[in-house]
C-alpha cells in the first residue's frame, strides 16, 4: 500500500501544498553520499532528488504562525496510521514515502512541500550553510540515542568523509576517546583540531575498541570496523551498501557483538548542537554552486576527499 | 599464544591436578548441539568431549572447603591476564581454552578437571538431572543480561531445540508474551503448558515483534528471524552458524536492527532459577544412557524432536 501524497505533480516546478503540509522555497541544499548512490542507479528514484536543505515557508494554509520561517524538514513522509506510526515510530512508517529518495519529489529545486508536522524552525543565530546540515546531523545524533556510550569508552569512526566527520564530532562531545580512520591526508589537520585522533587505514588495532561507527557504506569498511571492535563490543553501521554482506555470524555470535543499523535521527537536538556552536560546520564545507550548475556540483562531489557540496538555490 | 593448561594428557582416563584446579569426579553430562556439530567437524577439536556435567570434587588441593561438594562448571577456562580478562569479560579471554570444546578435555569422562574459580556449588535441592542443565540455562539467561527486555515486548524465539526452549521459559519469567516457532506438533502440548504460545513456521508474521531469539544456527532459521523483528527492534543470535551468512546489511540500517551476538551466560542466576523451581527441566530431558553407550546416546542426540540427551557416568 503506498501512501496517498501530493508527491508527484505534472509540473515539476510548482509543487502544490495540500492540507497539512508546507510549500517552502528552497534557500540552501546540500549533496549527500545517498544522492550520488541514487544517481549510480542503487534505487529505482525518478524525481527531484535532494533530501537536505534549508527553506522559508510560503504557504502553510491556516498555520500562517510558519510563514516566513526559516525552517529545516524531517525527510520521512508518514501515514499516521500504520502500526509503526502509533508506536511512535514515524520514521518508520510502513507506507513512507520519503523526500527526494522514495516516491516523492526533493530539495534540489525551488519549492518542495513536506508535512507541516516535519519542520523545525531555524534558530536565527545558525546559518543557512549550518542549517543545511541539520539532516545528517540529526543522522549522527540518531547513534546516542540508539546506544548509550561510556565517556571512558575508546571510539572508533570508520570513513572521514561527510557523515563520518558529523558523527565525529558528535561523539567527542561526550568525552569519550575518539579516533577516525583515514586513507589520506587531507583533513588530518581538522580532524586533530577537534581533538579527536586519526588511525591510518592499515594501522587499526583488532579487537580493541569499545564502539565502531562504520560510515563507508563498503564491504572493506564493514570488515574493517568488524575487526576494530573488541569482544561485546558494539559496531554501530550507519550507511547502506550496496548489494549483500558476506558475515561471519559465528564470530558475532562468539565474540557477543552489538550491531546496531542505525539511519535517520532526531532534528531538535542536531538544531541544538548547532546554535549552540558545538559542531564545525564550516570546515566541512568543501564548495558551493549555484542550482544551475548542478551537474557540476555533482561531478566535485563524487570526487575523493571532497566533503559537504552545497546547492545555492533561494 | 595458547594458554598454558593442563590440557591434554597422555592417559585420557586420569587427568592430574595442578594448582587452582579442582579434580571432579562426574556424575552427569548433557550432549548439546554443539557437542554434535564438533563431531561433524564443525571445528578441528580433538580431545574429550563433553561441557555440560554436574559432579564431585574429589580433590581440591588446599581448598578442602569444596572436598565432596556437589558443583557445575564455567566452560571457559581463562588465562586472568590479558585485555579481557583485566576488563572482567573472561569468557572472552584472547588465551581461553573451553571445556570439552578448545585445546580441553571435556565432561563425557569419569574425571575432568577446571579451574576452582570456575566451579559453582551445587544447591542441595537441585538434582544431578536439572543441575546438568545448567551451562545452557546459563546461556539462555544471557540474553536477560545483553538486553533489557520490556514486560510489554512480543517475544519470537525460533527454534524449539534444546536451548531454544529454555530461552522461552528464561524470557516468558520477564512477563512478557513469548511464543516460539514449531515445525512439529512434537512439543506444542509442553510448550503451551508453560503459558508460551507456539507459531506454526510459515505463519509467522514479518515485522511484528519486538524482540527475536534465533537459536536454529541455521541460515533459514537466522531468515526467518530476521523477517520477524519490528523495525527497531532487536534480534539475538544464540547459536553458530557453519559457514558465513549472506545479509542485507542495507535493511538492518534501514529498520535500525539491534543484532546481538550471544554465548555463555552465567551460572548463578541460573542455579538461582533452578533452585526456585522456576525452570522445567524433566520435561526437556528425552533419556538416559549409561557412559559405556555414549554412541547410542549421540546418534539419539542427532534425530529431529530429540531434547536432551544425558549420560550418567557416575
Amino acid at each position: 500500500m503506498e501512501n496517498q501524497t501530493p508527491s508527484y505533480r505534472d509540473d515539476l516546478s510548482s509543487p502544490v501544498r495540500v492540507d497539512d503540509f508546507a510549500l517552502v522555497e528552497v534557500e540552501v541544499a546540500g549533496i549527500c553520499s545517498t544522492d550520488l548512490e541514487l544517481i549510480n542507479g542503487y534505487y529505482p528514484f525518478t524525481g527531484i532528488l535532494g533530501h537536505e536543505f534549508v527553506g522559508t515557508v510560503i504557504d502553510a494554509g491556516q498555520h500562517s504562525d510558519l510563514l516566513g520561517k526559516r525552517v529545516v524538514g524531517e525527510i520521512n513522509i508518514s501515514c499516521g496510521k500504520c502500526r509503526e506510526c502509533k508506536a511512535q515510530r514515524k520514521t518508520h512508517c510502513l507506507n513512507r514515502n520519503v523526500l527526494g529518495i522514495h516516491n516523492f519529489h526533493g530539495a534540489f529545486a525551488n519549492r518542495l512541500i513536506l508535512p507541516l508536522e516535519n519542520l523545525h524552525i531555524v534558530p536565527p543565530s545558525v546559518s543557512d550553510r549550518s542549517a543545511v546540515l541539520t539532516e545528517p546531523l540529526a543522522a549522527a545524533v540518531e547513534i546516542t540515542k540508539q546506544h548509550h556510550i561510556d565517556p571512558d569508552d575508546q571510539v572508533l569512526v570508520v570513513g572521514a568523509g561527510r557523515l563520518g566527520l558529523l558523527v565525529a564530532q558528535v561523539l567527542r562531545l561526550t568525552g569519550a576517546s575518539i579516533s577516525v580512520v583515514i586513507r589520506r591526508s587531507d583533513h588530518e589537520g581538522l580532524i586533530h583540531g577537534w581533538g579527536v585522533s586519526t588511525i591510518w587505514v592499515d594501522q587499526v588495532p583488532p579487537g580493541y575498541f569499545d564502539l565502531v561507527v562504520d560510515t563507508t557504506g563498503s564491504q572493506d569498511g564493514f570488515r574493517l570496523a568488524r575487526k576494530a571492535v573488541r569482544p561485546r563490543g558494539t559496531l554501530v553501521v550507519k550507511s547502506t551498501y550496496a548489494g549483500d554482506l558476506t558475515l561471519n555470524m559465528s564470530s558475532i555470535v562468539v565474540d557477543e557483538i552489538n550491531l546496531i543499523g542505525s539511519r535517520c535521527g532526531p532534528f531538535k537536538p542536531a538544531l541544538n548542537l548547532l546554535e549552540k556552536e558545538l559542531i564545525d560546520t564550516e570546515s566541512l564545507i568543501t564548495s558551493t554552486y549555484p542550482l544551475k550548475n548542478a551537474l557540476k556540483a555533482f561531478e566535485h562531489a563524487g570526487k575523493p576527499g571532497v566533503l559537504k557540496i552545497l546547492l545555492e538555490i533561494g
